[in-house]
């Protein structure tokens, strides 16, 4: 069984607009949040962060809304590995309702592994492919 | 001895500018956030939120900033009550970093409770009135 | 010859973040400005957005970052029509660089035509149809 | 007769939050977009944002929030010298709806002028002081 992380959310007042639900770009700065924490709980935290000479930056994403999260609901979003290559990572996140289960939002991010300095493409390091690898 | 309410915070990337800092708008949103749950801690949650025919809205605010917070860190915010007023409420509030305890930085908040349909000054409930006195 | 939309924009430090360039969630925020003036410049500007029975929302969105933007930078975004169908609308839209005309960021967004009260699909106004198929 | 700076700004829905109304916290990066456009017109653009041994950064603010703007108002900022002292400037700002001039929200903003390495306090440039007293 592939287990899949969690991370919970709350929607405040800045994350709506004026359609009275959360503006839809908002739910790509939630999956991020997610996926973060999916990284610091494989042990990739602030360390990774701050002292690596490599770093992931964010190649291309796609995002697909289902239905709509409205102020104070409780979300979670979720972290699955698609694929873990050399130089990239492809994960796909979802974004819930907490109390229902309810699909709220899907999407896919690709994450390029590049050189601090340079931005020219590293290797994702070994622990990481591994710790994906085995999710 | 007067409690004062925390709620935790973390540093995402999206809350942070080119200074490498947490971007200052950004901490008005960690202060509402705070107040939100604050408000829930005592009772005024979901409820007050939507079934209410009153709202509060920031009438004022001021801020000053201490010391910048990075990438990843950790910080709470509090929420003090300063008057609990017949049609408004003053708090103060602070963001600290968690491991430390140093102030980052420190605001004022005057809200106002007003008609949710005409936006004309309402009476602020007298529930909450007692609840924040007694904070 | 096909016409492009075009819609000046300039970075400001809201639209950094601590890696010293533009969020990469930000550049939906100017894709959508261009959109909104895009529509506008169609005939579809303000009488659209608020007496319509009828509304766009996203219904999904890709992108891609070739290059990031940094603090200052002057930009343009850029609006076509890929499809104006009976119940949607798909745009491509693209970032550039004002000086170079080099490109930062590709995206594509699906809009789909809803009813505001229920957010069931409605067709897509026939004059809108006409203006984006002409485009 | 005293000048004051003008910057034009349209209310997106990225701006707007589930009140149907800008969110309050955004009229603080309104404020930002006129203050860097007023140094740009003083003649400190690019160069003194990337080339200087010194920055601004924001010491304090306050705004009072009056009357709402809503999607798609077209506003201006303005930006008038309150002060420019050795260490610091304050500065007045005000958020204006464009076709009736009405005013909607009111600032104070105190920038320190420190240094970029040390974040030490350091003089704000004369040619900087001269253009603000002048203005």
């Amino acid at each position: 069984m592939v287990e899949v992380f969690h991370w919970p959310l709350r929607v405040y007042i800045e994350d709506t607009d004026a359609g009275g639900i959360v503006y839809y770009v908002n739910y790509l700065k939630f999956m991020e949040r997610a996926r973060t924490e999916f990284l610091r709980s494989l042990g990739f935290g602030k360390a990774f962060i701050f002292d690596a000479d490599r770093m992931f930056v964010v190649h291309s994403l796609s995002s697909e809304y289902v239905k709509p999260a409205r102020l104070d609901d409780e979300l979670f979003a979720t972290v699955r590995t698609l694929e873990a290559a050399r130089t990239f990572v492809r994960l796909e996140q979802q974004v819930l309702l907490q109390h229902s289960g309810e699909l709220l939002c899907r999407g896919e991010v690709k994450l390029a592994c590049v050189d601090k300095a340079t931005i020219k493409p590293r290797r994702v390091p070994d622990a990481i492919v591994e710790a994906l690898s085995a999710g």
